[in-house]
């Protein structure tokens, strides 16, 4: 038996190569026909850079004068952000019958009306700085707020990725909220509407879903869900209004979940941690849950804890 | 008192120098007797590479022929796994005997028969994306799921890191997982045996346990934990099951938790949210929490919210 | 109309230029006046190097010489977080009066005075790796610990942030604390005291707040918060002690939440899963949900799980 390390690894490749050629989803090769995650993560650190311009800069854009850099900066993310919108919509099937010019045509009049919204996204997003220094009062400035606050970087990420979203822009809105989900924790799907003055606390373990309407000076805490009912239905039900609408002043505490395309939350409502809700609740109310049912066991069941030599027990105590 | 930048920084350092002579865990100054967790990313972004040769390119790859491409990649994986594979064998105690080749020549041994894994853990991946697809109304298409979804990497990598795990790599593979914790807040110890057709919405906070093992056709969601019922005795519990069994086509909702190795969801059983489960459950049984006792205050013993102005009072109703 | 691309990108500059000339808090343009996040992310790695000399290795220190290897890095250190200490400081209306010399005095002494506190730091750090170890059956040695788990990650942060917010630092112990808080899902604030021998197992989603103390020996789980019990004082409540204290050999199971700065869980505790504390807890006292009301539907009501045809169905019965 010869085993040589080369053959080994010849039989390797082969055996790995032979296993491509069947046609499942894994087994395309397509190599640069695929929008490319490092590109979009570019794109997005610049956006961050128009939207906030004095907190996100970009070393390799050392101008002084705003205008310059503005335009080398938003061309070079028109030009890159064209290109990866190509790149999706020549893989819908709806587009089979378009050339090449007529999609890059397409891809940048979306980008161009991308661009046109960023106004609208830098109003709303200062409302959010606000909201953020108001509500936590372990924030030292705004400046710390902007730079080290995950939820105003979810939330921010969230804006520019709803409106390529409603544009219509295909895939490279959600690649921006997950790669924004996996540095925070927090996952906002695109389609999700937020309103003014939105704040999150904490956020790792948050979850809104895609047809979520949130309202103005709304508040969530770590571990919420906004969320479907059931998604038995799966693809049947794309499209289908699955998740709650959240109204004007209302607050979320830590780990409550909010279920269902019917549940509406009613203005100035606060729900309480770990409420599980799947009906409506009407404006103003506020729901906890009823004194949680605790069963405390009297400390002489256990080793009297001033009894323990800490060196060498702790582990059984703990 | 002299008090120079100089003189204060070589105390610093001399203080620090100091602190290190003793024989501490934290003591220890082996610089390139560690495994490298750059080394480790980079090999694992090559695996998936091989595993979705469509998906994950590396542009320092750049040829159309496959097989070239194939072996290049493979044997620049084969080459840096086995070094840091070698790395963590010298520690072992019970390797103190072997000399450096032997070593090298085990680890060599144990990345060609991780190798010879792949086929498999792609038969296993196509199936994931499949159910991914499947189970998410929100799924554009299947590029966005390989592309996008957390769940679907996590899942990935821990299939790669079960094969290392169940050859006998030590460290490795859970550097792998851990790197996949970090990106996708899924901790899935290697340890753990998945089946096919897994799939896993949001997946922030869910915790899988070294010896779960989970069949085929199961569905978890966020914040769910499949862990260890007590971890009080510490090391005196290596290598016993601490972790429940899931059997075909369980689905288990956000938050729920199922703890103790003798628990045993069976098929078809669906776990509601927040369930706390340390007992075993009857196939196709659906178990959730009797109505969560939820206590409404009337809107009458607040503000009323149409007499708020938004304004000024705003945090005072959230 | 004309519609070339360049005029549609001018007014699409103009736009933003103008939206710019307001006075909101995201309109600062002050591009070198903002702590660097890519500069505070190397010194937080340099100081794991120091904490771990023979883990986190800089390839471009590759001295052998431990004395010039720690003053080369020591010296790269205050230099660069003398210098981000100075942007915060500068920003402080308290400030306002000093001239940059002695701003960058006054930023140097706490450098010194923060690496003065490095062996205390090691001394706290070495019970964490400890309690990990023995905290974990599934740990491997302590290598993999200090490799791979998240929470000594976190916990090692918090040590080293903390010492810099007590010293009066501000801004750059939060933009360390929130890098952890993204790299592993625990959001433990610098101004959180911990004890000796601290084990974090797993880890996402646990928030520690700003004015929490915690004792030695304290086991602490996934998705636990240790938080304020209520912030709609918001900004008001700054510097008053709104989170709880832990006491000695405590342990704290998953899901659990207590809350309020009156909240004192004494010594030797055990606060089961999901729990959710507001008021004290006696010393030794173990505290759990009384049995979940939970609700199981026959498999009747369901499909025969073995009539079911995997294939086709499945998706019907997850």
């Amino acid at each position: 038996m010869h085993n040589k390390i080369e053959d080994e690894i010849k039989d390797i490749v082969n055996s790995i190569l032979e296993d491509y050629e069947t046609d499942r989803t894994i087994d395309t090769i397509e190599l640069f026909d695929q929008p490319d995650t490092e590109v979009v993560a570019d794109i997005t650190k610049k956006l961050l850079n128009i939207v906030y311009p004095g907190y996100y800069r970009d070393k390799s854009y050392r101008f002084y004068n705003d205008d310059s850099r503005l335009t080398v900066i938003i061309e070079d993310v028109i030009f890159n952000l064209t290109k990866q919108i190509s790149i999706v919509l020549r893989q819908l099937p709806e587009n089979a019958s378009l050339n090449q010019t007529e999609i890059e045509q397409r891809a940048k009049q979306m980008s161009l009306e991308f661009f046109k919204q960023i106004p609208k996204i830098r109003e709303y997003t200062e409302t959010d700085v606000l909201a953020t220094f108001d509500g936590d009062p372990a924030a030292f400035n705004k400046n710390e707020i902007i730079l080290c606050y995950p939820g105003l970087y979810a939330i921010t990420i969230n804006r520019l990725a709803h409106e390529m979203f409603q544009i219509g822009i295909p895939i490279i809105p959600r690649m921006m909220t997950e790669q924004a989900h996996s540095k925070t924790g927090i996952d906002i799907h695109p389609g999700a509407t937020l309103g003014k003055y939105f704040f999150i606390d904490h956020g790792t373990g948050i979850v809104v879903g895609e047809t979520t309407i949130i309202g103005d000076y709304v508040k969530v805490y770590q571990g919420v869900t906004i969320g479907a009912l059931s998604t038995r239905g799966g693809q049947r039900l794309k499209g289908v209004k699955r998740h709650p609408t959240i109204e004007d002043h209302v607050t979320i505490y830590a780990g409550a979940s909010i279920l269902g395309g019917e549940t509406v939350i009613g203005r100035g409502a606060v729900i309480g941690s770990n409420a599980f809700i799947t009906k409506s609740v009407e404006p103003g109310v506020t729901v906890s849950i009823k004194n949680q049912q605790l069963d405390m066991k009297s400390k002489y069941d256990y080793i009297e804890a001033s009894e323990l030599n800490p060196e060498e027990n702790w582990f059984y105590t703990i």
